[in-house]
């Protein structure tokens, strides 16, 4: 029997001190029963990585107030996920909401997003799960435009049930709620970073080393999540966790060591 | 003009002290020039993190003697192999090696796996890449016979050319030489980890969490590379970035927001 109100896993990789976190928990609270397993500092960037090398904290935390269960947890944003579904939600959740992310997650930035990495461990676990990113990267980010959005996402979700992956990319762009003209479901844009690293000098003379970059979209075909967030539209993108390159793979079969692969 | 030797990037998850890179340098060295730049200390589990909170160093070593050009990164191992393409190498190489992992990467572990994230970003700009993994996880594991595989592929690929995708998920059973039944091109299992973790207390009665798990196969179609990996058999699987589950894409378009999403 269906329970009256879903239970809603939220979490991210900006930590639980974050804005953005704060409005997906506001925002989720108006459909159902919130609990929160963060990180206890920012994990920007740190993808689907676990920890493997030493041993994860659990903290109760009242940050949200006494009607939100909240708890820190010393690890990455994957590890609060497998700790979460482990050892602290009382049954399944009915969905896992990720973010808000202070940075877009749009393009192949999926690949390195910690706010990704975390949704893709509970679709994993068979939880219904989205990523939320703004555009806006300052930590001091106004949400309330995204929470918009945010709440129609969550509507529309609850009321039409997920697609079969279980895992949805949703980017909203820095824009005036007036200036966004709509929503759109697409692919992943074939758009990446243009790499630096700004050389410096230390107080003693060594060198290190900042990442920095461009982002560029090589994608031609305009039907992907760079080009429509570009345009003003909230993207939604399903994601899947089989990274088999099928195009490759008869091809593969056929050309390799002399086809004695072949059965 | 082609050059004469292939130029090769090697790096790793396991850090440059590890045996697994040791036996991938000698390797990839009887097929052209070879470059090693490796993380400064152990990245399992890793996935695609990238460092953006605190700066890189890079420190030249003579781990492999004066004839192999090798640095140390304190980074990640896609921080490796950033660094290694934009500041370190003199032209772009013609292959990226990645491994060989003391662990297997077969399945969904390509996921959190720090030498496929390595051996993706070489993909990502453009050069043909390929992560090697044994299923001896032991840092002490004899690597003669991942070797003799891993010679084997290294050779192909230099005479047949890459797959349009760029990247391959190699990984090679624990058996010796004579039990190894062959080598087989196949799709990414639908298997994964049954997580637990372990609680434990420390001195100060505090409590903490060791990530544990068991290894599950879901997957009943038998062409796939934890099945074949059983079976005895080296897997090599090619390996997409784009993300998006294009099986669910139609679907969402008809039926969310009440079609108001189509043009």
């Amino acid at each position: 029997m269906k329970k009256e109100k879903p239970y809603i896993l939220i979490t991210n990789d900006d930590s639980i001190y974050s804005k953005g976190i704060k409005a997906l928990v506001e925002t989720a609270s108006e459909f159902g029963d919130v609990i929160v397993v963060a990180p206890d500092k920012p994990h920007s960037g740190k993808s689907n990585a676990i920890t493997l090398d030493h041993p994860l904290r659990v903290n109760k935390s009242n940050i949200f107030g006494d009607s939100i269960e909240a708890y820190t947890c010393s690890g990455t944003p994957v590890d609060c996920v497998k700790l979460a579904l482990n050892k602290i939600v009382t049954s399944k959740p009915d969905l896992c909401l990720s973010g808000i992310n202070h940075g877009s997650n749009a393009a192949l930035n999926v690949l390195y997003s910690g706010t990704m990495g975390a949704a893709t461990e509970a679709a994993l676990d068979g939880v219904n799960s989205i990523g939320f990113s703004s555009l806006d990267f300052d930590h001091k980010a106004d949400m309330r435009v995204c929470q918009v959005f945010t709440r129609k996402i969550i509507k529309e979700c609850l009321e039409k049930g997920f697609p079969d992956c279980k895992l949805l990319n949703v980017n909203i762009p820095f824009l005036p709620e007036a200036e966004i003209k709509g929503m759109r479901i697409c692919r992943q844009a074939n758009a990446t970073w243009k790499e630096d690293f700004e050389e410096r000098t230390d107080p003693f003379m060594r060198k290190y080393y900042w990442l920095t970059g461009e982002f560029v979209n090589y994608d031609v075909a305009g039907d992907n999540d760079a080009h429509f967030l570009e345009e003003g539209y909230v993207t939604i993108v399903p994601i899947q966790t089989d990274m088999t390159a099928y195009k490759d793979l008869n091809n593969l079969k056929d050309n390799w060591f002399s086809n004695k692969l072949k059965e």
